[in-house]
């Protein structure tokens, strides 16, 4: 028996998100049928992010248990093949039998992306959200400075979690503009659930001006979802990548 | 009555490409639907670029003639409300009567992007041509050198084509990378049926080792479609725009 982790890339645009669901695409449903197929046993992945509905990934991480002969640096390849066009594996390696994906140490990168000009563009419909008011990218990233360090993000939480402890730590988050995309990119050491979208609502509103950056810390302290921005369409968001720092059992769910 | 131009940005990826073809949904098509069902005419577009199936434009042009009294600027945002998500109008101006968008003197450029990596990426899949064999840029742009200029490019062109003059000319070819993606940037005073993805197969080719850079002129000397290589594939190709520089009754289709 050995632990394969898998680095996955893919676009959510015509999937009801990484989870299974019955009788519902979803990523993990066409992996794990795949990889059936391919080792001829049952396999089950566990993913790191269980990313939403229409939100895409670079880098999500699944690892899988298997008995098969098949080096595992060679899986990524074979199982590409029996992947559609918007699933590829990027890499898969051998890992620690005790390596759970969601209970170690790690820093999670996302990047939201907002077309912001007058028109929309059709080759960035799937990849970004558009918003046709300006938005002012120095008020944002004034905004942006606010979030970043060790806080209690539940006001950017979905009301739909169920998880008790929702304090996170950004180590990062970065705003830039390349020609019409604004590009919102976050480092944590793991999110809330729409935690990215909400922040990246809240940034939104603050760049048209209807906020002004200096209420962010009583949107933090307030701890009360209705005070922060709108959750931002999925389709903006992409996985960027997810690195392991070790295997201490730190849970950051 | 009075002519009004369009610049046209479209994903074409579900569409059988920009010219009319009963029963199969094409740009022309959706357009010439929306802008009758919007003005209350019986409209039918002149197109300046007839891309194919599968190619993408950010700034395709096309004229039609209308009665309306609709400001030439506001055909523009009311236009985009009957089209679908993949196919936008940028702008919209009124250009003199006989204004024709193939019979004057323009500069085009096109854009073929090539994603070269190992493993494909799900998000570029619509958009770029994926090249898994490492790519010699420096073979590349060398090769390029020897298609700017006045050129009879028959050798560049589809076998199907209608035309006789197979004369053009290149005003500018550029390759550079940016990460992964190898773009191909080339304008030009009109493209003969197929060329610039014959000319993106071409230097790939010499990318990949099989063609020496110093073949390109004789190539081109030839005149025979064989000599050159293959035809790209569309979903890499991209009408980025079209200049048009004054108007003399140039013919350049």
């Amino acid at each position: 028996m050995k632990r394969i982790k898998l680095e996955i890339a893919y676009d959510g645009t015509n999937y009801c998100g990484w989870q299974l669901q019955p009788g519902l695409p979803t990523i993990e449903a066409v992996i794990n049928k795949a990889l059936s197929e391919l080792l001829g046993e049952e396999i089950t992945v566990i993913g790191a992010s269980r990313t939403d509905s229409g939100v895409h990934a670079k880098g999500n991480v699944a690892v899988f248990d298997t008995n098969t002969r098949i080096p595992a640096e060679k899986i990524c390849l074979a199982l590409n093949q029996r992947l559609p066009e918007d699933i590829k594996v990027q890499s898969s390696e051998e890992v620690a039998l005790d390596f759970h994906p969601r209970k170690v140490n790690c820093r999670k990168t996302y990047e939201y992306r907002i077309l912001n000009r007058k028109i929309a563009l059709p080759m960035e419909r799937l990849y970004s959200y558009f918003v046709y008011y300006p938005l002012d990218i120095h008020a944002m990233q004034k905004a942006a400075k606010y979030l970043v360090g060790t806080h209690d993000f539940k006001s950017f939480c979905s009301v739909k979690t169920q998880v008790k402890d929702t304090v996170r730590t950004i180590y990062d988050l970065t705003i830039r503009k390349e020609e019409d995309i604004i590009k919102i990119t976050v480092t944590g050491n793991g999110f809330l659930y729409n935690m990215v979208r909400i922040i990246a609502g809240t940034l939104i509103e603050v760049g048209r001006g209807t906020l002004p950056p200096e209420r962010i810390p009583e949107i933090v302290q307030g701890c009360d979802r209705s005070l922060a921005g709108p959750t931002a369409p999925p389709e903006g968001l992409t996985l960027i990548n997810i690195e392991y720092l070790d295997n201490n059992f730190l849970r950051n769910d």
